[in-house]
């Protein structure tokens, strides 16, 4: 076995999502989304993103705190996109149970925030991460990580499903202006965390604050509430009801 | 702090690299490189890897072990790409003197080895990797990572240089057939560890188990004498002399 030091936690990511349900399967799928990358006080310093502007897209490296406890893994998982049915070897898949709990990341660098007490901070879009999760690496996204004609496997072979979204405009109107069309995008890209034939049945996505309520057919997600969230103190976030 | 505990190498790359020297600057520069990912025992099960041939190319997440002591790192560094002379911040880079020895190649999948006794093993082409590179994580390379826009910084406005290699035949019959064309390109990308101008000095490639001697001016990088790669023991590598 190799001897190495445990990783640092060099910042932290500020997104939306208080909890994994939501979260886009994968960064870009909701370009709209934006998350503010707040270096840890030993790594705050502009010196070590300076050039950083220069790059129009950022890898992150971070790691699956939230969704996987301790060290579980399998050698197969069940990914979402194949209806939960198939069974995939784990380095064929993002799935987060794997034997070092990695995350990989392409962001859009949005700008970077120099004055406040936390600068630098990195703004980004199209992060796929809940609200706190730890950052080990920022690289640039550079010309040789374009493989245009990259074969993706089943995630080609199942294109991510798109749905329609129906938000009453009086509930629309409960979310902040600038969250509202990431909000939408979340939505059309089927939020569940697994695929459940049940349209009566109503979910909750925290989200900026609020907990929205909708639920979903074979081809429409419809909003039925959106309410202050108020999770009880020490509670689960909602999830499903 | 966030308390994790240290990651487990799953696997080590096997390339004709015995040092850094020569490797180039970024995974798919020279796509003719293969390397051999084999899985150490615990992480060796053909149900790791099960699908992942569906994927035409990986991201490989591993350590800088070979090149960085410890926890060194510095908020700036400079590339060699900008002559060593200018400080860009180590986030705007792919230093491996990072606060976490953290490196990131996309590679092509050429086969998944299926038999034998360190089966599975994943053939890849365009590492940019030293022998024994402890690897952390295998994932595939997936459609949302391409972002054709994806502007580069530095790297784009000095993109990397290519020499003319001459390369008499009769030093070029002393390198297995198999490894020519990748040679040839490992020296066209000038494999110098960074920028020095001296036309006399004579350069020690170490590639595949030969010593590759060469000169280089502005324009070529000439071969002059290909022998066996015999160190010392407990010598460093060649390098330059």
């Amino acid at each position: 076995m190799t001897e190495r030091a445990p990783y640092r936690t060099i910042a932290r990511v500020h997104t939306d999502f208080p909890s994994k349900f939501g979260v886009p399967r994968q960064s870009g799928l909701v370009p709209e989304l934006l998350a503010r990358v707040v270096f840890e006080p030993d790594f705050r310093s502009p010196d070590a993103v300076r050039g950083i502007e220069g790059f129009s897209h950022l890898w992150l490296v971070w790691e699956f705190d939230k969704s996987v406890s301790g060290r579980d893994w399998s050698p197969t998982v069940r990914p979402p996109r194949l209806g939960g049915h198939d069974r995939l070897g784990v380095f064929a898949t993002r799935s987060p149970f794997r034997p070092n709990p990695i995350g990989l990341s392409s962001v859009r660098l949005v700008s970077v925030e120099s004055a406040g007490e936390e600068a630098p901070v990195l703004v980004v879009g199209g992060a796929d991460l809940v609200d706190g999760t730890p950052v080990l690496d920022i690289k640039p996204y550079i010309p040789y990580d374009v493989h245009p004609d990259a074969t993706g496997g089943f995630i080609q072979t199942h294109p991510e499903s798109w749905y329609r979204v129906s938000f009453p405009p009086e509930l629309l109107g409960r979310v902040p202006e600038d969250r509202r069309e990431a909000l939408l995008g979340v939505l059309a890209h089927d939020p569940r965390p697994r695929f459940m034939d049940d349209s009566s049945r109503i979910f909750g996505l925290p989200f900026a604050g609020l907990d929205v309520r909708f639920t979903i057919d074979d081809t429409t997600v419809r909003v039925v509430d959106v309410a202050p969230l108020t999770p009880e103190p020490g509670a689960a976030w909602p999830g499903y009801r």
